[in-house]
């Protein structure tokens, strides 16, 4: 056997997640090291979108100082048709938002985010960063749980942690289940804002989400309003299993095309489609922990992205897992099943809510948007009901 | 050529529309002769629905205390989910109805209903009911019209309204158009109230409509309470053009056998196989008035069933009618044409509107349905936005 290291805690993945677990871990007085396979830490991917669900956690772990230097605080979440251009329903982010869940929505870069909790991380005497970690296996041994590296390192922790994403290797340890394709896929394109507003951008403020049969169009500021972040989504009529040839930049044209002026515009100037993101995530799968080993964001429920809520619940699997800690001591697997025992309803909830809305959103029948335009127009600006499940959960 | 009798007004059609008509010409001071197809007047069908836009009509007829005798004065509208037997809405139609819309929403038997406007015309000096009437022809002759019998029996009027239904003879004059089949059917089932109750009949007050995909079943009290009037109706997979082998009785039990208890009881308890009711309609026509001839009823503008509006539609195209032949005098194509360009947009609206009201509850894709059924779980009981711009009009 290569070398094997001791170690207390190990987070296996450096992404939003699992630096949040780490700085959590550390809170609680314990050693923790991050394994990142890249060869540095970092976040890919454009903007994100946090509600006061996670925000109150940034606040708890001291860091929404830091992050308020990158955020937006935006108005308003507006929903509108992306085909008539007609605006059928806003949420009110400003002050009765704010009264309500006394900590704010934000939209930001991620990687402005990632590099205020690697900064939190890196300062941290508790934690220990370590990239270029090519994770091959993890294993429960009882006492004590193995990750074995694809260079034949080993660790053995106390507790592992997998934040790995989507693709997760510590979740082999539980299911050999495998991602569901959604056939949709996303194309970004994050711009200057001076471009955006030199050529007549407006309601640059808001969460804009333009929705029409099997697209959106998503767009807000980021980087303190200095750059404007918008995603197109659309699902394929050329899904291929196994391919990549599908979902693929000459598909835009085709979805597109029919929209009204704004997303034409938005998509037709500013979407750039050399990055093609298809759109994956996985059924609930309830036994996420086992002994030392548990898992925690994308590696545990990967989501659709349709309620922005991927980071968000990320977040919250490290903050409820940090007061799982505190609360049962040195017996982590009662810390690591009492955090499955919450997580998992919630996050499950919010994977099978994001499909849903998904098919909503998405919605291509007559009858169907007909009654979804109608009920999102009933909306007043200030009900808060279909959104409080997810923003006043405190942990 | 056969006999030809000179006459004043023909309205060609005994129906509800028909006599309704025949009561608002005679009050302009003509006479008026009505031509019944059947051997007897009467009515086919079982319940019908008025709205307040219909019984302001009867009212001013003079016809309500008439009909307070058999009608029923239901206290809601009820819209229940038939698979899960869930109450999604309801619309109260008691004194905060009557107070907005001053007349009442009452339900009664088609047969009463058409026996209060017979015995009107009967004792109607200005009224002639001729009965076992079969139309051929009807011709705009510029200062008559004239209308030929099969048996050769010609009548040369003044003026034609044809009221003579889906299968109008008199509309063959203005189109060849046909009817359109909605590949839906009804059964129905009426039975004593007494044996509804015996068996635990409960909202018997008040007008229910169960909707599932594909299926509705209405059920409502008629003729003072005595009877309940039920009606299924769903759509045949088993559709053939031409033919009358589809919609048959033993495809209920398909349909139904997945509601809820109470809808599968009222279903296989009490509907008859006996008759099936083929749901028609037709295209809106915007050509129904030329010179002396013009159309009324679902001879005009035939529709589906689901807005409860056939016979309401009739019976505003009556009044509106006996209006303009009060208002224009002896100059019938301007009264003639009036009528059809202010009759036509809304009935077309309620033709179009009842199609899309149709595939609304006969939803049968989830998101659909949830959707739906959200919205109508958030509308309050006296909330008339939906119903009013029906039950509001006046003439």
């Amino acid at each position: 056997m290569a070398k094997q290291k001791e170690v207390s805690f190990l987070v296996v993945g450096g992404g939003i997640g699992g630096l949040t677990a780490a700085l959590g871990i550390a809170e609680t007085g314990r050693s923790v090291h991050v394994l990142e396979k890249a060869r540095q830490f970092g976040e890919v991917g454009a903007g994100l979108q946090l509600g006061p669900n996670t925000t109150a956690i940034l606040d708890r772990f001291g860091l929404m100082d830091e992050i308020s230097k990158y955020a937006v605080f935006p108005k308003r979440l507006v929903l509108k048709d992306a085909i008539t251009g007609e605006e059928l329903s806003d949420l009110d982010l400003g002050s009765a938002f704010l009264e309500k869940y006394k900590h704010p929505y934000i939209v930001m870069h991620r990687a402005d985010l990632h590099k205020v909790l690697f900064d939190a991380c890196e300062v941290n005497p508790n934690i220990t960063l370590l990239s270029n970690q090519k994770v091959k296996k993890v294993e429960d041994l009882g006492e004590k749980a193995r990750v074995t590296l694809e260079d034949g390192t080993g660790y053995l922790a106390e507790a592992v942690i997998g934040a790995d994403g989507l693709w997760s290797k510590t979740r082999e340890m539980f299911s050999n289940d495998q991602p569901v394709c959604s056939r949709y896929v996303a194309y970004r394109g994050t711009v200057p804002m001076d471009e955006i507003v030199e050529r007549g951008g407006t309601d640059v403020d808001d969460v804009l989400m333009w929705i029409g049969p099997y697209l959106h169009l998503v767009q807000y500021p980021v980087r303190s309003g200095k750059l404007y972040n918008q995603v197109i989504v659309f699902k394929s009529f050329r899904y291929k299993e196994g391919s990549d040839d599908w979902g693929t930049p000459d598909e835009i044209e085709e979805h597109f095309g029919e929209c009204c002026e704004a997303v034409r515009h938005a998509v037709f100037s500013y979407i750039s489609g050399q990055r093609r993101w298809p759109m994956y995530d996985r059924n609930p799968m309830e036994n996420w922990s086992s002994g030392r080993v548990t898992l925690l964001g994308d590696a545990a429920h990967p989501m659709l992205q349709y309620l922005a809520q991927g980071g968000c619940q990320a977040i919250e699997d490290a903050a409820y897992l940090t007061n799982m800690l505190h609360k049962h001591g040195n017996n982590i697997e009662q810390a690591f099943l009492s955090y499955k025992q919450e997580r998992f309803p919630r996050s499950s909830r919010v994977q099978l809510t994001a499909r849903l809305w998904g098919e909503i959103i998405h919605a291509n029948d007559n009858i169907s948007i007909l009654l979804r335009n109608e009920l999102l127009k009933n909306r007043n600006s200030d009900d808060y009901s279909y959104v409080d499940w997810l923003y006043a959960k405190r942990y």
